[in-house]
């Protein structure tokens, strides 16, 4: 039975997961994050799964991790993302690609360029995952010693956005005749140069590239402070958020969706999908077992430090297969502390195990049977927590085929996901429109 | 007959033909430079065809000029190189993938990590061709009023260089254990901080992706200018080239090779491969008269500006189909305007013939039978005029098959090309050594 509203669901792919202990998971590819042949066969298979795309989140520098944490980590050498979207437009047909690229670190018309080049490839199905790149050690990398402050870093990218756009409109979509005839390949009046000359940029253009596809690629955007919100309800069509359950998942939803009226925008043309890491076992209790081994090869160390900082208090002198102990309240994240508490409470964790789930991995999760995991995703869904998901997996291959096998057939059968793609781009499975073309309306 | 010393070949194919006409000649594809199923093709047969590599130019602008001439140029609507060559990275298995970016206009960091991952895509097959970028239109395009003047760009360029080689040395080749019992992903003391702090460029590092598989992607360069040949002495290990004839190739190619042992290089680490457009037909008579035809294809009004600018002097006022009429000297270039008049001389062409070469494709052309041309070909070779070419063709696809089915099996037979692949690298192909890593030797 089709339902009037289905979930959207992205697969969040750099890393290819964000557990610090998927690479030792029995049966996993230690290297799954940085060998081409497994990324590809991951993403055919979500293709075959009909996904709406492969979200590849990115960093500018090696993260800045004390060593006994940085040698356990699985993400220190991963593929640059255009140059892995691109090569896996060559080898997909339908499921959307989205790349991170940062407005604080890079030149519009670059960008502007390699996202029209990568919808040209794969005939409609880039996204454009805007971050302004919070990380200060990425600004070492590209000659700054100080890191551009939040909200300039926002202010530069509403303009750099307006950039780019522009420059996606460089060409009326119906500006090559290529007449062979006559000898005329395009009409140069139907190519705008943008000559832009504003506050932190300035750019001529016009593009060396068609109008994309798409129009304009998807606008994807993650942050969720209070000028991210508001980026987002002016500009984004795909937000990629973190809240911790549905409670606060619907606060965003509905912030977020009720600054798009003023801002000029359809509420339906934004698409809430949070990140949600996925565990799905034959019972309840697999699952949470298997979630369990996952978590048991975190290292103590790394582990310690995660739970020490969750909660405003070093937890490195605690009993590690003891329960979690009482502790005086500091000024620390009132909320975070809150949650670890209620969590050891909860699953009756030791510290040790409280620890490796915060070094692992402790957002949103859904851990349970192909059922239950739909239940709590229909729940979101029509409770207006989400349009969707970013879909985070435990290990890969098999967490990964445990998804595409088992909980999306589960989710099709209920009428909650598409059994087949319906268009052709990344806006027809997200159900957005083509932008119009601002000067050749 | 295998000889020690064979041609390589690249293929020039950005835009897919130099040529202006290539896209009206009949049977081609008057999109080849702009549809990623023919570009894929083309690839795959050049890699049937043993070429070394798939070469692509790139600008960062639309080519400034006259509107005539604009509108009717195949090449105002391309593909962005990293995006392209990624693409096809994935749908070949052997052949060489050389992007060009500026030193100018991107960040070292970028840059690096961007070849890395190409090189870790194609498993060992990426070449960067270091361009400073010329045009002054680009800067426009990067928030500068005034380009970067012509010293300055290569005093930067060979800093930059320095900086993105020294990136890809970030990590020892063996610094990735991935050992899942221990949870050792890396190695920290097998990771090195650039820490680069110079003239022009502040990096610090490291390059968040593993050494690349070549150690180094091939280093390329085309500037003939005095500081070009310098720098290509001191790091390039391809030059593309335009010599107008053999004495010119013999020349340029005896002047680069004697500046390496000076920078305390191996010359045969250096291979020297010139443009050449080749029409290959079943006589000569009939390979002249397909590129008559293809020059005819050349607009009047852009071909006589050409012309003009050749012979330094308005040719608008002549009579477009007699011969070239008597001209008084002036200072513009006499090399030039002596080329234009032996031209004429050697081919008894009208005013309308010669401004169709000019406008069309002028540069060192190869036009005959796959055996005289196989001829001319050893003749550069054995005469150390070059160590191969970056073959331009002259339309698509007939005129790409013509060498990949007719000319190369004449060099085959001959020896002086491979009949297959030896290694899997593009340094493989090349003859080239796999660079020692400066921080982990």
């Amino acid at each position: 039975m089709a339902q009037s509203r289905q979930l959207h669901l992205g697969a969040f792919m750099r890393p290819v997961s964000l557990h610090t202990g998927a690479w030792r998971y029995p049966g996993s590819y230690p290297d799954a994050n940085f060998n081409f042949t497994h990324i590809k066969s991951f993403a055919q298979k979500l293709e075959r799964a009909k996904f709406d795309a492969f979200f590849m989140a990115d960093h500018l520098a090696v993260l800045n991790m004390p060593v006994e944490a940085l040698r356990r980590s699985h993400t220190v050498t991963s593929f640059e993302p255009f140059t892995l979207l691109s090569a896996l437009a060559a080898v997909t047909e339908r499921i959307g690609l989205v790349a991170t690229a940062s407005t604080t670190f890079d030149e519009p018309y670059h960008i502007a360029r390699r996202f029209a080049s990568l919808d040209h490839i794969s005939n409609g199905r880039a996204g454009w995952n805007i971050v302004t790149t919070s990380n200060p050690d990425a600004a070492l990398n590209f000659g700054l010693e100080d890191h551009v402050e939040h909200g300039e870093r926002y202010r530069l990218a509403r303009e750099f956005y307006d950039v780019v756009t522009g420059l996606w409109d460089s060409f009326a979509d119906d500006a090559f005749l290529r007449d062979v005839e006559s000898g005329i390949f395009f009409d140069p009046a139907k190519m705008h140069v943008l000559d832009h000359k504003g506050d932190g940029l300035k750019v001529r253009g016009p593009l060396n590239i068609a109008r994309p596809p798409q129009g304009w690629p998807v606008i994807v955007q993650a942050g969720q402070s209070e000028p991210g919100r508001q980026l987002a309800a002016e500009t984004a069509e795909v937000v990629f958020c973190s809240p911790r359950d549905l409670a606060g998942g619907k606060a965003l939803y509905a912030d977020i969706k009720q600054r798009m009226a003023p801002a000029g925008r359809d509420r339906n043309h934004l698409k809430i999908l949070p990140a949600a890491f996925v565990v799905v076992g034959d019972s309840v209790e697999e699952a949470r077992a298997k979630r369990a081994r996952l978590d048991s090869l975190v290292h103590y160390d790394s582990a310690i430090a995660s739970l020490s900082i969750a909660l405003g208090h070093d937890a490195s002198g605690f009993d590690p297969d003891g329960p979690l102990p009482a502790i005086p309240e500091t000024n620390a994240s009132k909320t975070g502390r809150a949650q670890v508490l209620k969590l050891a409470e909860e699953e009756k964790l030791t510290v040790r195990q409280l620890a490796q789930r915060y070094g692992g991995y402790s957002g949103l999760a859904f851990v349970g049977t192909a059922q239950t995991i739909a239940d709590e995703m229909e729940e979101w869904l029509s409770g207006e927590g989400s349009d969707g998901f970013n879909v985070v997996f435990p290990y890969l291959p098999q967490g990964l085929d445990d998804v595409t096998e088992r909980l999306v057939p589960e989710l099709q059968r209920r009428g909650l996901f598409r059994t087949d793609y319906e268009g052709s781009t990344l806006r027809d499975h997200l159900g957005l429109p083509r932008p119009e073309n601002r000067f050749f309306p």
